[in-house]
């Protein structure tokens, strides 16, 4: 039960903070510590959930047996490569996109453990809903992995780098770039001054839809039914470039998809 | 208070379904009947709601005060212009991009009545919380039009055919062109053999979280990063032509917006 009991996280991020706060959460998880080179955050975070913030990382290895890097992308393998792992440990990284290979210089085990979602410290983040990606090196590493996951959330999969690769590219289309279309569209709507507020409850049932039902079954509007009435009105109506640009591409893709 | 008790709706389509069971739900409100051209339709809603359907426009127009067209955008001229109005009838249609001028011949009294919402008869539509823009050629009309768009909403506006046509447009980037990258995801992921299940937690959380923040406050991602080795391994992972020019486009549009 070790690696349950003894849970280092190196990172103080967004990811590092919703993990922090549900093993904290958690009744089986035990977590020693947390290493940030950011100390300001590592004293707020060890007063907010009462974890010891280690200013050395090797001090955090020597004290943990599963190290969670939650840094940034370009970050994980240079700070993996500073830990002075025992064979006893298993390094892990959160990251989506990263092959787990990148930490094979410095553990003998080591796997990712992505938490497929968006986080911001102001949300509170449900993680019983938020799929955890697993992988690893090693079969029985990767069981301890999900056992680890499955306390923290519901829905835990097992997913290997090319995989969790794809998932990821597919994650930055339905969050970016959906995000974008919401930042546009409120600076079209700030523009005509007519209120954003009003779109949001559209936002909402857009999303909640597709739970249950598949998106090219619940597409409607003027480019499925390539309603060019409304579509040469909406063009009119949009002086900016990139805009037009947006309707077009959108309108087109949707006539081809659906005719 | 006879238009709040004597109202009549013309159609049997999504919107019309949503607003026939919410005027049934409230105690304030009394539909005196409903028509439409679909038989079948028309007998199964008389069922499920207790609604007279008539099969004859003119005899509900002669059973209603106020008549509501939830029909399509292309079809509100001429089916209201079938109705015998008196110049105590007021017409109004629930559309989001037609001007209500096309209802000028039809009676002395005409406006809109638009829920900014995507119905479709498989979910629960909570009224509610849907706002209901209202427009109309009369002060007096408009107000009464406002008290009844508050018996069945919290979110009320006046808002004029210009203010509806640009939110119009605003919805349908965020309603249509969202749901299309849903699909455009969901075809990727459906080829790439990963589950599209796993990115559902993140679509919900990515409209939710603009409940509280701009949402051009809470965009993350490679492309906002400006992170081109992300960016470069992703673009070599699209294959298809539509999803490649797809990320080109948001991955430029967001790093212009944030630099």
């Amino acid at each position: 039960m070790a690696y349950l009991n003894e849970i280092g996280i190196v990172g103080s991020g967004n990811v590092a903070f919703h993990l922090i706060k549900a093993i904290q959460d958690s009744s089986t998880l035990h977590l020693k510590g947390l290493y940030t080179r950011n100390k300001k955050v590592g004293n707020e975070l060890q007063e907010q959930f009462s974890v010891t913030f280690y200013t050395d990382l090797n001090e955090l290895a020597c004290n943990s047996k599963l190290i969670i890097i939650a840094v940034a992308d370009d970050a994980i393998e240079t700070i993996a490569q500073q830990i002075n792992a025992t064979n006893q440990h298993l390094i892990v990284h959160t990251s989506g996109s990263v092959p787990i290979s990148v930490l094979k210089k410095s553990a003998l085990f080591y796997g990712s453990f992505y938490p497929l979602q968006t986080f911001t410290k102001e949300r509170e983040a449900d993680f019983n809903q938020i799929p955890i990606l697993i992988h690893a090196n090693d079969e029985n590493k990767k069981e301890v992995l999900i056992q680890i996951a499955n306390e923290l959330s519901s829905i835990v999969r097992e997913i290997n780098d090319e995989e969790r690769k794809k998932l990821h590219l597919a994650a930055v289309m339905v969050n970016n770039f959906t995000n974008h279309i919401y930042t546009l569209a409120n600076s079209f709507t700030d523009k005509s001054i007519v209120d954003f507020e009003l779109l949001k409850p559209l936002i909402q049932e857009t999303a909640l839809k597709i739970k249950t039902v598949r998106p090219d079954e619940c597409q409607t509007g003027p480019a499925k039914r390539n309603d060019q009435g409304t579509i040469q009105e909406h063009l009119a109506m949009l002086t900016n470039e990139e805009l037009k640009e947006l309707y077009l591409w959108f309108t087109d893709s949707i006539r081809k998809y659906y005719e």
